[in-house]
């Protein structure tokens, strides 16, 4: 099954590379871009046909390696057969 | 409005942050993760509350800006009022 997972920033936490992408933005033309904020983006594949399963080691993994519990948050955007 | 675009590499380019994260997982003890493959993620705030023209201005952003054509898929993967 694979896994789509994404990572970002907490809110509160300051994001230079997304506020440079919206200042980028506005220098080429794009008026309209209030806010930029970038994350990280994960597929992965698991050795595994249960559904229940590859969400919990999807789980685990964001908690353990994949994201700082301290300024990322992380979200499980779907499993897929 | 709110856009959330993924930026992936295209299936043929190689993904050597994703590859190191799937070794990482089989040295510490997750053996059912046969592969990774690393994105970005954009959550990009539009003055607009048109949907059609958000998802526009996302569409451009994305061809020219936030992808590489040569070397990258991008996905509006929703977008939210």
């Amino acid at each position: 099954m694979k896994a789509v997972v994404c990572v970002t920033l907490k809110p509160d936490v300051l994001d230079p590379q997304g506020r440079a992408i919206q200042r980028a933005c506005a220098t080429l033309g794009w008026d309209g871009v209030a806010d930029v904020r970038q994350g990280k983006y994960f597929e992965i594949q698991l050795q595994t046909t249960d559904r229940a399963a590859a969400e919990r080691m999807a789980r685990e993994l964001c908690e353990k390696l994949l994201a700082n519990p301290v300024i990322e948050d992380w979200r499980i955007e779907r499993i897929e057969g």
